[in-house]
């Protein structure tokens, strides 16, 4: 099935003016209907042209969020939670119409519990804020997905990224939220404890639903103990499959390692030119060890002999934060640094993730097919948890690279899903992989998503037509 | 509110004479309604009296509840998925009527990915069973409840136990699931990959739906690499506090202890007694550290240091994976042992589970009221994770210790939701925690609970009466 989403699926929605006045009269300047704003709050960093909606709300308080959403309610007008606008998949398009709830004022760290390692934050904060606010006290929250998203967002989208293949991702990591239903109530789930089984998890049943079940207004984290000794390395390869075949060496042993990012050489030269690295541009793992001195040390020794049977080269060392930051900085620039590669173009990004043990085709017969198509590309991959990215760069106006971009996506996916893996590793749905979703779970599952859906939101006006149509 | 629950909100629903027959066409004599075999269905290890079902059918295949679930489904019949019937809520008792499916005989383990740590295995597979089956490759499935639960039902009750405060919960790994709808229809959530971002997270809303929303059918787990080196140790210490506070200070420090379990002067006691092992009889913590040999004995000399400072003593070693296994068998005995302790007695079981700096407040208050009622208690606990069971023995003839044992339970939840824990830690809902539940949660996060049921259940039919009434 294709990816692409059919958007003639969806109909704007009428937007009644009494809607309008009741928003204006609660928000007044708080609620904006220019061009620019409604542009800037209709799309993502994905290739989609943006779908604005009809006025954005700048909530401030849970109580705005739930005023914003019974208005809705009233008037069964669609609204879309905004974050910062990192989303991959058009989660933020406002393919029906409606409003979107921009919560980036809503970047209070609420409370910090560091006794019992937990932080309570607004959904605006960001990962980058939070880790600001808490690293006087010895810890950090390890959520990592490149963009310095807001923590609401991330939890909507059930992101990870980096640190994942050791600290999980927002599925481990959230312990509680708040959230504002489709009928403008406030709900809590879940409680600071590290472990309930108080009932449904519908602390898990929020995150990773894309704003299609309610919007949060407050989520608590785990955070965790900044490691006493933290140590990164490069790890260059003859090839992309001798890193891959490290790296299911390294999980297969149990190694704890903290993260360990596959960059092609395709990768390695867009952030050598955009950052100034200087890398070698072989296919590499940039590897991360957090431990105590002597775990790192233990750890380090481990996976360099597993490198070296691999044909991997010694160890280059980041010996200080500042190289380090600089190495990471790069890694989560890679997206950019790509489009910067190619003036003009626009990314198609994937996002399947595997087994481990599948990993070496999966990524295998992805090289070989975008090799085959003559369209530029790179990978990059938080290999330690089978996901990987193949990123195609294409002419935005080129449909014909478009539907190859798409075709090659398509490929990599059914072949993921053949490998017993899934479409998205840490991107979400939203309106591209849809059809995927179906593949990967069949009608059955979805129609029992959708089941869900209908009982928490009966109006369908939270994020409608993300997922999968109604 | 009070934990009871108010069996008269439930009445046994018909169980027409067509679907009786109807069943006994298609399960021959895999379809008991013999006295002894509905009795043994209609319990648990709680202190309910029995509720048998009407019928147990004893399902081999998918297809055989399958079938079931579309027999019940048809006449409006209620069932209850029965797995070895180590529960402690109540979950088995038939309040509504209806039948018993009785899973213990979908007990293969259908397949096993070494490689990519991961086995998927039908319901009524045992913990115990699994790890014998997988110790040949060197890996392990951690999750420990003490009883030799069937995998279905600690997925379906959000088990966790003695090694959660390293390798999490059921929650954090249970990968997939095959279920069986209340239509009667098979659907798959999930896959082997270890992340997915792939719409509704209904694993996790399976999981710890105590049977309520679909019946497990297979459950794909993770695996973990028998560590290099584990090694056990007990310290004695001259207070629960101190015991407590060490294992605080344990976890702040962000050390990956594998186990830390809490056993009061009387459950250690009643341990010695039943499993003659000649411990003081002091309060104790009994400790597993998993790693590599430098890594054991780093996390060794750390904790070792921390007790010293609370008064904790010289820790004694269990060298021998024999002697290691003796007393972790012991430890597990002791619900058995605390009842052996107290002939012909009851035991009535806490679970609450708080954020760890809370947790020496949350005990030492539950010890003095325990104390001052003059009831025989005994107190077990995963610290690590906030969770702690204190044990009421009950003479089940006398009508006022039950009601004591009632009230200090409820002033322990009380406690236990003020320093924002959860009222179940690991043993779920089912009848006894009705009340509780909506003391924690709140009425309207209880009614999105319902929501979800009622739109994935309409006719209530799946366990009805646990968790909540609808």
């Amino acid at each position: 099935m294709n990816a692409r989403h059919d958007l003639t699926a969806n109909a704007r929605r009428p937007v009644p003016d009494a809607f309008l006045a009741a928003l204006a009269a609660r928000f007044a300047e708080r609620c904006s209907r220019a061009q620019a704003v409604r542009e800037q709050h209709g799309r993502d960093e994905s290739p989609f042209e943006a779908l604005p909606p009809e006025a954005v709300v700048f909530c401030e308080t849970t109580a705005d969020v739930a005023d914003a959403v019974k208005l809705a309610a009233q008037h069964g007008v669609p609204l879309i939670p905004y974050g910062v606008g990192s989303s991959l998949e058009g989660h933020l398009l406002a393919v029906q119409g409606g409003i979107s709830l921009d919560l980036g004022r809503m970047n209070q760290v609420v409370r910090v519990n560091a006794e019992d390692l937990t932080a309570t934050v607004q959904p605006g904060v960001t990962r980058k804020q939070l880790n600001e606010a808490i690293k006087h006290l010895g810890l950090f929250f390890p959520i990592d997905p490149g963009a310095d998203a807001s923590l609401g967002g991330m939890a909507a989208t059930r992101a990870s990224g980096t640190n994942a293949v050791r600290y999980g991702t927002m599925r481990e990591n959230v312990l509680a939220l708040e959230v504002v239903t489709a009928a403008g109530e406030v709900i809590r789930t879940g409680t600071r404890a590290r472990k309930s089984s108080a009932g449904y998890d519908l602390t898990r049943l929020f995150v990773g639903s894309e704003g299609t079940l309610g919007v949060i207004t407050e989520v608590t984290l785990k955070l965790y103990p900044l490691p006493e000794a933290i140590s990164a390395a490069i790890c260059h390869f003859p090839s992309v499959a001798a890193a891959v075949d490290t790296t299911i060496a390294i999980i297969q042993m149990g190694v704890p390692i903290a993260r360990v990012e596959l960059l092609d050489a395709n990768a390695v030269r867009a952030v050598n030119k955009h950052d100034k690295l200087g890398l070698r541009e072989t296919p590499m793992l940039l590897m991360e060890f957090h431990g105590s001195d002597a775990g790192v040390a233990e750890q380090a020794t481990t996976v360099q002999g597993i490198a070296h049977e691999h044909g991997g080269e010694e160890f280059e060392w980041a010996r200080t934060p500042e190289e380090r930051t600089r190495l990471w900085t790069a890694r989560h620039r890679a997206y950019f640094a790509g489009m910067a590669a190619n003036p003009g173009c626009r990314t198609v990004t994937t996002d399947a993730c595997v087994p481990i043990s599948r990993l070496a085709e999966a990524i295998g017969e992805s090289v070989r097919e975008a090799d085959a198509s003559g369209l530029p590309y790179y990978i990059v991959g938080h290999v330690g948890d089978g996901n990987y990215h193949v990123a195609y760069l294409i002419d935005p106006k080129s449909p014909a690279q478009a539907d190859t971009a798409e075709r090659l996506n398509d490929q990599l996916v059914q072949r993921a899903l053949r490998l017993e893996g899934t479409c998205t590793g840490e991107h979400g749905v939203g309106l591209h992989k849809q059809g995927f979703l179906v593949d990967e779970t069949g009608e059955a599952t979805v129609a029992m998503m959708r089941t869900v859906k209908r009982a928490m939101d009966p109006q369908n006006i939270l994020n409608p037509g993300k997922i999968f149509a109604l």
